[in-house]
């Protein structure tokens, strides 16, 4: 090829690139994930990306089928997954028979969506999903964990100052119920969720206009008002008097959850019961998460999430109930990015340069050999370039010890320490060197 | 949906979908590989597994072109990575300046070839690639490098008997020159390429047949005869007294490298250079590698690469010298369960499940919240079943400790430890429970 004829390296608009630094913090917050996930007795699924364009087409309509990246291959109709949960629900149908249940699964992977593209939304973006699904029924006990698993990303990830609202579908759809208005519940649910967003007065105003009564509005506005995460907040429901057997058993469920998280050790302050939250409309028939980071309210919800009565009625006669959240961390990452909640680090694992400055490679090999079996990252820099030079190297990855070896170090056995970060410099022996380098605390990724 | 109209659960054919425990193992594997690249101080690089296809197909032809996943969405003409090393080439290209060479990366991720289906040939599946690229040159050391990269690896997944080739092309490139064969070189490369597989006689038909006179044949068979790993298989290639300046060049580049290897603590019996070695017949230039595990020398090289003289020459002007290799996970995960070469294990990450036999959850949530503080994989089983199905759980996905918590033990303020291995219970307190669980190895994916 002749040398004016290159091809553009642009990137896709809508997928994302990071540069070393930012793929390596990138990388943490997705091994913390997995730790969490790990930690808490999820299973690890990988399922293909690519999957008949009808398995994956099953519920999906509207939005999501415009959305969804489709074509064929030979006499296949294809498709690349838009989500975790469908391909979960195709996945539990088919191995039925081969898992055990309650069925606790993690799925870390890429999902495809061509939306139009803008800042922070992304066409191939990573989910981070947890599910619980049980075969004919799943007990509460489930919904109660799952805020604890949040709270353990969100920590580990360096936050403290974050909030899991946490409802229950229940309570709302029996609240409408016992009021006699049925009929309206899912349009005024439909407005409720945009409380935060628009206030009291605009939602006041609009559930009027669905034709509700003001006794009614006031009441359902007293609902969703309400906060808490103690039996206080559970008292205050009861205290509406609703007559509704499902409101009452939303009551209860959202008693018990409330009671099993602060057992499982999530700080009050961390968590609160909000009426107002009533997302995922169609799918969840129980409990609700999102969660925000109080410092950065513009970014949203964080990490989502609910119960839902059936997985996978469209692959299987197998009742399904389950309870899941998903982590979007491509957007995150690029949002706690741009908000400065991040940092990235150093461009490199590499704890340790290796710098010999003799012809002879045997002591600088068999040092990086030695310093690799301990586990400490390690690279050597062997190219004939001035230490200058190798040193403006370890200091543009963020290398913190380089370990320079000459004629003077070989003859006394030692090695010269350097610690980038202070400049200090020192003739050290093997255990000195292990023991200066294993000091070092390693930092998260956190804020 | 109608009970009667579900949707088949099929996945594609030449797609791997894994139940849990051979998931675990997997992902046991991949993690291995990741920790080994990054102790070696390569960074993660995640690139779009979408690109346009003007940009993956810069290079390829003939069977690459008709394999490859493409598609148009919208106006563009997009398709499925096939590799990690073009979108690697893409990558140094485009973020040139932000990079800091030698550039030592490594890609764990799916790749796509819409190969036609059979037993061990898959569509989707994973590579693991490292390459290290330098910006105009780069030192012969990276090329020693690799080879106790790979003794890492393997070492790591559990095998002992496995050999690590090397050769370098320019010793053979040479030889056919130094021979005044030149031309049949290629042709010549590529008939030996297959000697392990046709035998000796074969090789030398074809040779014949390529119009190379019996005395060439007979210095080319002596040449590829030799095996060794020490000065005396050199001494063997300087005895053939070809005078070449290419032979000489990949003699003197085999001398280095292998005596590096040996500082690097790769055993003499895991690595051999084996001068029939002519893999990667175009994009090689020098040092070139493949690791055949001898117990299953059915399966082929396991894990392949070398040094090329040219990363990016498609994207860009700038002269990019590299070395790199590449595991096939997905094949190799596939061939070793096939081969009976690896076992898989538990069915889930849980090391404890705790039993609460009691209605109040203080005290099971309380322990498992302590337990997963202290990175124990935990789970309750709070369900209202008898026991004996939550421990049928436990052991139907290996879980190996179960807690159970009855009213005799809250009062007691102990729990009852069961091993499920050994059936062996006992009263223990939270200590004690530490204790036994933490005393427990844990055990590798490999051989």
């Amino acid at each position: 090829m002749s040398k004016h004829e290159k091809i553009p390296t642009t990137v896709l608009s809508g997928f994302m690139e990071l540069l070393p630094a930012d793929q390596i913090l990138f990388d943490q917050m997705k091994a913390t994930i997995q730790t969490v996930y790990e930690r808490f007795g999820f299973v690890p699924l990988d399922t293909p990306v690519i999957e008949r364009a009808e398995v994956l087409l099953a519920k999906a309509g509207g939005e999501t089928e415009k959305q969804i990246y489709r074509f064929t291959k030979g006499d296949n109709d294809l498709a690349l997954r838009f989500d975790l949960t469908v391909p979960l629900a195709r996945y539990v149908s088919k191995h039925f028979g081969h898992l055990t249940f309650p069925f606790r699964r993690y799925a870390i992977g890429k999902v495809y969506r061509g939306e139009r593209p803008q800042k922070g939304r992304f066409r191939e973006f990573y989910q981070c999903d947890i599910d619980i699904v049980g075969h004919g029924e799943l007990g509460l006990m489930s919904d109660a964990e799952i805020p604890s698993i949040i709270y353990s990303v969100f920590s580990e990830f360096g936050f403290r100052n974050f909030t899991i609202r946490i409802n229950n579908r229940k309570v709302l759809n029996g609240l409408f119920v016992g009021l006699g208005a049925a009929e309206q519940a899912a349009d005024a649910l439909r407005i409720i969720d945009k409380l935060d967003k628009v206030g009291e007065e605009t939602v006041e105003k609009e559930l009027g206009e669905l034709g509700l009564a003001p006794p009614v509005v006031a009441q359902v506005l007293a609902c969703t008002r309400l906060r808490g995460n103690d039996e206080a907040l559970i008292e205050q429901l009861w205290a509406l008097n609703i007559d509704n057997e499902l409101f009452a058993r939303g009551v209860e469920e959202l008693a018990t959850v409330v009671r099993a998280i602060t057992y499982l050790g999530v700080p009050p302050n961390n968590f609160i019961v909000d009426l107002s939250i009533a997302r995922g409309l169609d799918y969840y028939t129980g409990t609700v998460y999102e969660t925000i980071l109080n410092e950065f309210p513009e970014i949203g919800s964080v990490c989502s999430g609910g119960r839902y009565d059936n997985l996978a009625e469209y692959y299987t006669d197998e009742q399904l109930p389950g309870v899941g959240i998903s982590i979007g961390l491509t957007r995150l990452f690029y949002q706690l990015k741009q908000a400065g909640a991040i940092q990235s680090g150093p461009a490199t694992p590499t704890r340790v340069l290796v710098v010999p400055m003799v012809a002879d490679a045997r002591v600088p090999l068999e040092l990086a050999s030695l310093l690799r079996a301990h586990n400490i990252s390690t690279e050597v820099y062997f190219d004939d370039v001035k230490v200058k030079r190798k040193l403006a190297y370890a200091n543009k990855l963020g290398v913190p010890y380089v370990v320079i070896i000459g004629e003077d170090e070989l003859a006394a056995g030692t090695y010269t320490l350097k610690d980038m970060r202070s400049g200090h410099q020192e003739q050290v022996d093997t255990a000195r060197l292990f023991d200066i380098i294993r000091a070092r605390e390693d930092i998260g990724p956190g804020a």
